[in-house]
């Protein structure tokens, strides 16, 4: 019996990671995204438990208080945080959780839950790096320089991280990360009784 | 600039270590095998520091008193052991170093250099490790019995290594040794400069 694990991606702004998750979600059927848990109002298509986990603010305290959240933040008027409860549950089943990830709440995870697989994922070039954020294309100049400069800032952090993953392609990148899983997989320390696995295949001749 | 790694694939008599090693460097170019040092004659073909390097008594016991072996073992009237120097060397150079070694010998390595990839080569079933003990055609059934209870015995420490391969297939087992190598060239940790080498890419406008 193998154990799942949480894969966690992150990366700065402009790196790529929300097109990478989606283009591995769609090759795979072994992956579930960790569903976020937050204090924001439900948009109209949104289902609890699915979207999010739609908490009240009392509720989201409660749980942060009780060390329930693998991380959290307080972004704007709102809470978001990762709920460890699901994350455990959907491992102890063999899944794989992708937790796409900024800097900041990978950091935060490193220290509640080490056992996590950290990819960080990192633009080819600055010029690149700069392209991506210029190309949301919502925000102001200062905005843009703002995010240039934090996301030069947190490459820093890539130390913290298990792997690191360049996003040149998207299909290179993904087929990076696929590797990792692959290996992950055949980790010694997810799986119970590799010896009685062997043993007990074609009845035990010893 | 990326470092390589040791890579000690092991596993009991019969796992099919050899075959399996032979094929994984029949496939790529990026992996060397390590070169062990022993105190036995050169035989007519056998050239020094390709096949073995070949030291007298004198030489390996002060080699092995300044700590200069990752591993040793004295077999019959003959001592072997793998040079630190030379994987080392290998590794700074951003080389694989393929090293295939019974468990014991990978016991020690572990304990020297646990900086090393550990894979432990397991049989599909028992029945299978008996019948590949049996085909080397050489032995007497008490000498096949013993192989055959030590390789069980040492199915105990996977719990030692990091991962597990099945050789089922030869194919299979070097399938799932490339998306280890793949995993572990992604590591972090071997990388110096990651910040930097994508800086570096384009030239820099920060």
């Amino acid at each position: 019996m193998s154990k799942g694990f949480l894969l966690v991606l992150s990366g700065p702004s402009g790196s790529g990671k929300g097109t990478v998750s989606e283009a591995l979600m769609n090759k795979r059927d072994d992956i579930v995204f960790s569903i976020s848990a937050t204090t924001r109002k439900p948009r109209p298509n949104e289902v609890n438990g699915e979207n999010y986990f739609f908490l009240t603010h009392d509720e989201f305290e409660m749980m942060k208080k009780n060390g329930e959240f693998l991380e959290s933040a307080f972004v704007h008027t709102n809470y978001y945080g990762t709920p460890k409860r699901f994350v455990m549950d959907e491992i102890e089943k063999g899944e794989i959780v992708l937790l796409e990830i900024d800097v900041q709440g990978a950091l935060q995870i490193k220290k509640n839950y080490k056992e996590a697989v950290f990819i960080f994922l990192l633009p080819p070039t600055m010029d690149e790096l700069r392209n991506r954020i210029v190309k949301r294309g919502t925000e102001t100049e200062e905005d843009i320089n703002t995010r240039f400069s934090n996301a030069f800032k947190e490459l820093d952090f890539v130390g913290e991280y298990d792997f690191f993953v360049v996003n040149d392609e998207v299909e290179n990148a993904v087929k990076d990360i696929e590797a990792i899983i692959a290996a992950e997989r055949l980790r010694v320390k997810r799986h119970k009784d590799i010896k009685l696995s062997v043993m007990s295949k074609e009845g035990k001749k010893c």
